[in-house]
């Protein structure tokens, strides 16, 4: 369907200064897939170009970055991925009793709406910002577009606190957890069935793997006010050779995700302490970042939402703020239980509300 | 390599009457790789009929019978199958150190040659004899020659002592242990697994089951003098949806193979008590074959070879004759251990010392 495809892509030039709502509708309406956000990079960067003169504004790929050179005493970044996932014949975008429907409203254009429109809007901000319209969000992280930007261009990422408009439907949530995997491999010896006391049944050995991981007490814990829940979960359980051979392998994968009060290599310790004298290999091991709720920026943000800050389960791109040492938080106007459907909708009511949180904040 | 295949098709005739040693030797050379034995299977009935003109003979797909019929008041079937499964360098047959090497040696064409042999010489035999040379048992049962045998020329199976020439070291293996399988299904609630709460674990849910099974006391049962050895073994486990998913379902395939003295139902009653609160579904169910040596016929043979039976641990024909309430019992001078193997071989000493003990016995 490329014909479709570009003539979508060939849009009305972006009114950035109109209501963030008629805006959301417009972002949603120029498809952008990961990997092929070019077209609504083209728009974004015409339109900031345009209309926002007082910006500084970079091309990296298909991400568009723009920011004040006020010389304020602080800086807030300003981050939204302007990809999605796949488009589900929700696109373009369409009204429904007073909801906006389409791919990408809630994961994050309705976010994005609001950033551009206070990028067009505010040019006499309270802190200097800091726009990131990035790619490549929803994909492998090594394609994640802050990634290429933290790589190429460091100083863009330099804030005293990172907003990220990820949905959670109004609320600020708080840093991310962390997430391991690890493989636990438990060996036998192969025998045939019909003689099975020749063998040894590496399945039989899962059990008692799995019976540490049913008893396991998941801890909780308050960190600047958020209560972080963390979990240890297999996610998958493999073994056998053939319906009459005794099997000599099976592997359990496991997840945890661990709040942010433990670093990485606390957590593979935590981890290994668990599965003591089990053959355990950590497979992936992504650090969580914490809330950084005590920066004065972050204090002042949550002053102007009025909201307690939650804690973030999942594990988003507010960490590799974290690991830059910059707090940064969730805070969007989607709903994060619509991300990825086929029936995602926003609430416009959400998006003005983020709007007079935002502008109270900077403006 | 069609051309050698039918090169060493065009073998000189059998010469049924000759030392079995070489006869074994004569049928490796023919390849008869399962659902392949007709070059075999008219070799064979080419012989019966030129060198055993006192047996009636039937020719069935690849399978050759042959029968007396002298109005004994018992009858021996001798049964063997004449397939092999694929051939790994090691057909034509070569001798070695005194040993016979080659595909199908000790599975089962050293019996094969004993069978075939007595079938040319022994025209009065003290029980009335049938042989049967069969296809396809190295394969899926639904192919197994024994069964269209059984389906389309029934009486030809009767017999009050069936004795198959499978690979026992010129032991007597007696009856055989039956053959159940099992999917026990465990069920839960996917979830994000960074909101594992959510969620019901089903890979967690398996370790009570993998726990029965280490703790599983199998049973040990002496049945004619035979002792067998029961086994409930996890064959093979699966679950897992994705690394960041808790997993909904896991599947555990058991097998146990049970003692004679259980039939299929008591086999499957026995399994649903060990498991009793799990979702269960039996997938296989094959039921053994009790010893039978009290048959006076099989007392006889005992006596012609003066052993002590034991107990067949493996599923094998011989409980396709149990299910028509013909005794039967495994004896051949293969090793059990070399079949299947690249390195296949016989003792010829074995196939002497098979020929002895059935002529005793027979003659």
């Amino acid at each position: 369907m490329a014909w479709e495809a570009s003539t979508v892509a060939a849009v009305r030039p972006l009114d950035l200064t109109a209501d963030p709502v008629d805006l959301c509708a417009a972002l949603v309406d120029v498809p952008s897939v990961s990997g092929e956000e070019g077209a609504l990079a083209d728009a974004l960067e015409a339109a900031l170009r345009a209309q926002a003169p007082h910006l500084e504004v970079l091309r990296s790929g298909h991400a568009v970055l723009a920011r004040t050179d006020l010389g304020r005493p602080g800086r807030v970044l300003l981050a939204g991925h302007i990809d999605t996932v796949p488009i589900a014949d929700n696109v373009p975008s369409r009204r429904d009793q007073g909801l906006i429907y389409g791919c990408g409203t809630s994961d994050m254009k309705a976010g994005d709406a609001v950033f551009a429109h206070l990028a067009a809007v505010l040019p006499d901000p309270r802190h200097d910002l800091t726009f990131v319209f990035y790619d490549c969000e929803e994909v492998e992280a090594v394609r994640n577009g802050l990634g290429r930007i933290e790589r190429e261009h460091r100083d863009w990422l330099a804030a005293d606190l990172a907003i990220l408009g990820e949905p959670t439907n109004g609320a600020v949530e708080a840093g991310c957890q962390g997430t391991l995997r690890a493989e636990i491999t438990l060996r036998g010896r192969r025998a045939h069935s019909a003689r099975s006391w020749l063998g040894e049944n590496a399945v039989h050995a899962a059990g008692p793997v799995l019976e540490r991981l049913a008893a396991y007490p998941a801890r909780e814990v308050e960190i600047d006010g958020c209560r972080y829940r963390e979990g240890l979960q297999a996610v998958r359980i493999a073994g056998g050779v053939a319906g009459n051979v005794v099997p000599d392998e099976c592997v359990v994968t496991i997840n945890f995700r661990f709040a942010p009060d433990r670093d990485a290599a606390a957590a593979e310790k935590h981890v290994r302490e668990v599965f003591e004298g089990f053959e355990l290999e950590i497979t992936d091991l992504s650090p969580g970042a914490l809330p950084g709720l005590g920066a004065p920026a972050a204090r002042e943000f949550l002053a102007a939402t009025g909201a307690e800050p939650t804690a973030k389960y999942g594990w988003t791109d507010v960490s590799r703020f974290a690991a830059l040492g910059i707090p940064a938080l969730n805070y969007g106007p989607g709903d994060p239980n619509l991300a990825h459907t086929r029936d995602e909708h926003v609430d416009p009511a959400r998006i003005t509300e983020a709007l007079d949180v935002l502008r109270r904040f900077l403006g």
